[in-house]
């Protein structure tokens, strides 16, 4: 295993330590129970957004707790779902008296916790699932579908939304709508080696790749030979718009992310290829994020994400973010 | 090879295809000759800001093109110097009349053709070449030190500078002086893999690293075994410290650059152990940079880079920049 290390125990700790350290003016790292939350608490009255989830998939979800986006986030160790003690003491941290929503990834043990710390918190109806994963309906995580990148377009425009002054009940329909316009699938190329399990997580082929991977490498829809990267993104967007059925002319958002081993430069290639795909689909592309935003550690390999927008949607995306991972 | 790839003499022009797509307010790019300028130009005269070098160490330096930073940016192909028609073409296209400033990283062929550009334009004095890797003195590539992450510092602080309406002159006196001030060291797990080349560019065993590495894979210092982060840490800062040897209780900027492959939690891991490092050798970090910003395609490995500030460099560091990799 080759990682900077020093003790996989420690790993999560210092790491989150670090990101407290570099981004000072925004975050704080809090241990036992483990969460990070903005810096400073809202002025007013606004409905905290939580979210949380495995770790090893940075810079989601921590690296977009900020202004415009997430109050707190709770990290559980690398590919591990947080508990609900973290939940609720990130949730007690953050609360101003508007309320409290969980964005919450569709993984079994991530929902499970979720829903115990809500129970706990007497918070009905305030939990968005994410689920905008198509590639495959259940999987090794999860029953129904799996919550991946589409998960940053729905905190960056509910996190909007609530930094606007949108209630519980407006942020909760929101996200849903959002999660709902939503799809995302990935291919891998490698897979990605958990440091307290010392090995790769599953085993690929020379020539290879994952075709509906998961983040954490669960399997997808089939093992597959290489293609060319134009053929790579036509089998992601016919199985994204077909989930999707955009109206013909439709404004969407399209977001080509990276599970952390792949160049920019692919990232690039691909939303090229992708762009000029949706055109000839007969959508259009008016937003776009390219990066490395919902990670499985090292794992070589994408996904792309479409958002069908409107006029709302668009107005939150591009409403002012400042968070240590996405910022305008 | 594993990449995303419709065929390797078609991967840059894609790519900045796709970057300019993706980023239409803030890019545009040009073929034949290739670069990538601002998509608006500046209202008024300021010095205009050229950099460039090989592909392959996105977002370095396309996604710096932007206010607050560079004019301009001429990618090579991966691994391979841009041409002097290339740096004519976009110093032609942004020049307002206030003299164009080329930032060069020290490499052989960079060097060559952006000094035959400066002779074709009659610039004078107008280069500022960068060379922070305090690795080797001289290197596979290079006569001299080699220029890598520090970069990035060079071309923050002088866009800011240029953008503020400093001369020629005084852009070039700083980047110098910001150069002096900064130095970097890394160390790699794995190889990278050039598209047009098709394998590894060098061999690594499973439990070794190349300490002092060079962007392009070339060799560093020594191969030694894997060690703890905090040991990797302390061999890269001890290097870089003995360098600029700084006055005692200095305020400083501490960069962890990624080099592509390595996961950002291990990032925020080594800026912990750093900062932690740096202030028991009695120095401040009182800026931070983590991230993959100089890559070496998919890499893994990653390395420190520390600038000495002052008061002007600071306040330069702060000001706006809007660009694709680096935005504030």
């Amino acid at each position: 295993m080759k990682k900077f290390l020093n003790d996989p125990d420690t790993l999560l700790r210092e790491a989150l330590s670090g990101m407290a350290l570099a981004h000072a003016d925004l975050l704080v790292a809090q241990f036992e129970p483990t969460f990070v939350r903005r810096a400073a608490r809202p002025a007013g009255r606004k409905v905290a957004l939580l979210s949380g989830g495995g770790s090893g998939h940075e810079p989601l979800h921590a690296g977009f707790v900020g202004t415009g986006m997430l109050d707190a986030a709770c990290p559980g160790q690398v590919f591990t779902s947080p508990t609900p003690d973290q939940m609720l003491a990130a949730a007690a941290a953050v609360d101003t008296g508007a309320g409290v929503l969980f964005i919450v990834k569709n993984y079994a043990g991530d929902s499970m916790n979720f829903q115990i710390a809500s129970e706990l918190l007497e918070l009905e109806n305030a939990t968005v699932l994410v689920n905008d994963d198509v590639a495959v309906e259940n999987s090794t995580h999860t029953t129904g579908r799996r919550g991946v990148a589409g998960t940053v377009i729905v905190e960056k425009t509910v996190g909007a939304a609530a930094e606007q002054g949108a209630s519980l009940a407006e942020c909760k329909a929101l996200g849903d709508r959002v999660n709902k316009s939503t799809a995302s699938m990935g291919v891998a190329f490698t897979s990605c080696t958990v440091p307290a399990a010392g090995r790769a997580t599953f085993d690929i082929g020379d020539d290879e790749m994952e075709v509906g991977v998961g983040i954490h490498g669960e399997p997808g829809r089939r093992r597959a030979k290489i293609r060319r990267a134009d053929l790579i993104v036509d089998d992601l967007l016919t199985a994204i718009v077909r989930d999707l059925a955009p109206g013909a002319g439709s404004e969407v958002l399209l977001h080509v992310n990276g599970f952390g081993g792949t160049p920019l430069m692919e990232l690039y290639l691909l939303y090229h290829s992708a762009e000029r795909q949706l055109r000839s689909m007969g959508l259009k592309p008016v937003r776009s994020l390219v990066g490395n935003y919902t990670t499985a550690l090292e794992m070589a390999g994408a996904s792309l994400t479409v958002t069908v927008l409107d006029d709302q949607m668009k107005a939150l995306w591009d409403a002012p973010v400042h968070t240590a991972a996405l910022r305008w």
